[in-house]
């Protein structure tokens, strides 16, 4: 069952290390199908270079696995409370890739600074707040998931399509698995290039807004110019 | 028709990833036929790796395009004006290169510390002001390229090579197109070594007149030494 | 003798080279036969690429060469002693490592800034008192280890299984020769993350107990949930 | 003539890509024949992939070239000053390796950090004086030897193999042409070292001389003990 799907999990998932965005095991991808309702996600722990299509794991909205003889990422429920908020996300990354996660770790919302990032991202990357200890030790993938939601809000989510988790680590999502994938390794580079930004310039504000819109919408949109038709 | 300059072109551009100056599609190449007056250039949002000479695009100076099927890239605007101002650039590199981006969303020049900058440029690259919201919301690429001609000035830009746009990223020039790849690579290790240099030693000042004379003119011009005759 | 270990040995040594945690010699990994208290460890200042079982050192808690035409690792003092104070190490890494040393020059303890660390080790990385004259003019490979020792104290030593020591380098432990040196490149990994975090965020402080707790059990012990049964 | 000398030059040129020291054509190695006082040095400018034993340059201690079809490194009086002065060099490395040339460009002395700098160099790397205007415009390369030589004195040079020219950047020394090369690797990795370990604590020193002693004396001299015999 969902074989194209899998397909472009298993490729998504060897991004990961392709792109220098994992080591060992610290990273995942997951694609859904809509119509089922249905996820398909990493199993925990194994390394990429033993991930096969037979490997992933198929889970529904409520965590069971419906597919698959391994456990699914322990990162899982975050990735559910996701899907079933935002029907805009087909597919969602999870990384420690280094650069996003500095800035998660210093519990910072990362500012667009430039046209690489206006180009991707359309607003500054926010930063959740911490969990609380009760969250933490309560349902804490679900409550990661519940607090990205709290800070991403109710609207639309694919214009911003990542978030830094304080203390934590990046999520970011596409339309699809690789373009999730595609969101982690823009967020990495306009993170290493914001740290050394702001250092070099510490008075330096996020981009005008004229200049946001100007190249998000090249790229983006109805009235795009950017690539091919 | 101008098949040696496209292949150059094409070269050229190939040189981008060799060298670690893009991810994915973020940079493109132009040469000129100055007798033509015919610009050739990366089409846009087209991967290295599918690029070919077939696919390269051949514009005028008003933009129009003279031969190809692809749409040309978003920035030709920015290289024709610069063409058209400036009659020795045989070829012209944008990248959003990690380092000189960095002193670009910095909106800083890059001052010339050391023998490795005066080997190559003859002074501080300059970075131009921000573009007002009008020359943005306008004719944007061609804006860039006028906002760039307007710190440039009317002289010689040949020894200075390179230019940060603020807010954006550099842009750079040579004699032809593979020279122009070379100072995007030099530009690039020189704003790294520069970041550090000033991060390191807060009261660094620029080189003195005297060696950066030295060092350019060891180089460049009829009394350089430096190479084989 | 000790064929299954020296084989183990020879795998964590090469590892160091393929994870870049060395440059020339810069390094060494031995591993423990709890039953007849031997050590297997590298010979001193051979290079990764010309290494083999065969030049592998055997040697006993006094530091007798019981097997190998070569001389053991210089460290092998330091290793020694800590295997005789703590009974659960089964392999033994020093590095130079470029991160971890920074640290270790710097005379700092490496805090616990998010959950990357939290997945491996269970709380700061340790930093060493500088060792007094007497002590380095003394037994000095020794005295390394003895006051490693004083620094972690009587206790259970697995949960962070490294340390930094004072104006030197790395030392981690793990239950075999491998684990180790996989300890080696998160300590390097989650050291680069630390130095940048506590320059962007200058207030930043070691995560909460009880986030440290979640995922440090995450993947520990009878409650770990990550990976596979 | 200088068979075996000029195999070993080639050899430690080659080295230099192979270790990331150069961009280009940014380095040069020499070796000298002490019995003829004849240094064989790589031609000016010419990439490292093309060089051949047949294109290296033979000169004399007043630079006149004895053997050789192309232009030796504009470098070559640096180099010869150096060797007429100090009879224990036998091969000289010049680079623009990127963090060595920051320390230079900083114009600051590299100081010694830890004991990966004292096992290879005995105390910190001093860096020259600014040369002065007159000694630019004159005998430039001949008179950079100059101020290395009025930095270094007429003590011992071995002990403390690299030096940082003002404004420029390092210059390295050796036995032979290959182990003035291990010394460039050294000094750019400390230099990267030292780097973030004084942003990141700028309280620190210099190591005691004590444990200077007894790292670069467990290395170095009758006494040494780290290595096979």
């Amino acid at each position: 069952m969902l074989e194209e799907l899998k397909k472009q999990v298993l490729e998504a998932n060897l991004l990961l290390p392709k792109y220098n965005l994992v080591k060992f095991t610290w990273g995942n991808v997951s694609g859904i199908d809509r119509e089922k309702n249905l996820v398909v996600i990493k199993p925990s722990g194994v390394p990429y270079e033993e991930l096969t299509i037979e490997k992933l794991v198929v889970v529904d909205f409520d965590g069971n696995i419906v597919e698959g003889d391994y456990r699914p990422s322990s990162d899982t429920a975050t990735h559910i409370e996701l899907y079933k908020k935002y029907k805009d996300m087909g597919g969602i990354v999870h990384t420690h890739s280094t650069w996003a996660t500095i800035w998660a770790q210093a519990c910072m919302e990362m500012p667009a600074l430039g046209t690489t990032h206006a180009d991707h991202f359309y607003g500054n990357i926010p930063c959740t707040r911490k969990l609380t200890q009760e969250e933490i030790e309560g349902d804490y993938e679900k409550n990661t998931g519940k607090v990205i939601i709290e800070t991403l809000g109710d609207g639309e989510v694919m214009a911003v399509p990542g978030i830094l988790v304080s203390c934590h680590a990046p999520f970011t999502w596409g339309k699809n698995p690789r373009d999730a994938v595609v969101n982690s390794v823009v967020l990495e580079e306009t993170c290493n290039m914001a740290y050394h930004t702001v250092t070099l310039n510490k008075g330096i504000e996020s981009l005008d807004q004229y200049l946001l819109d100007k190249h998000y919408y090249r790229k983006h949109g109805k009235n795009a110019y950017y690539g091919q038709k």
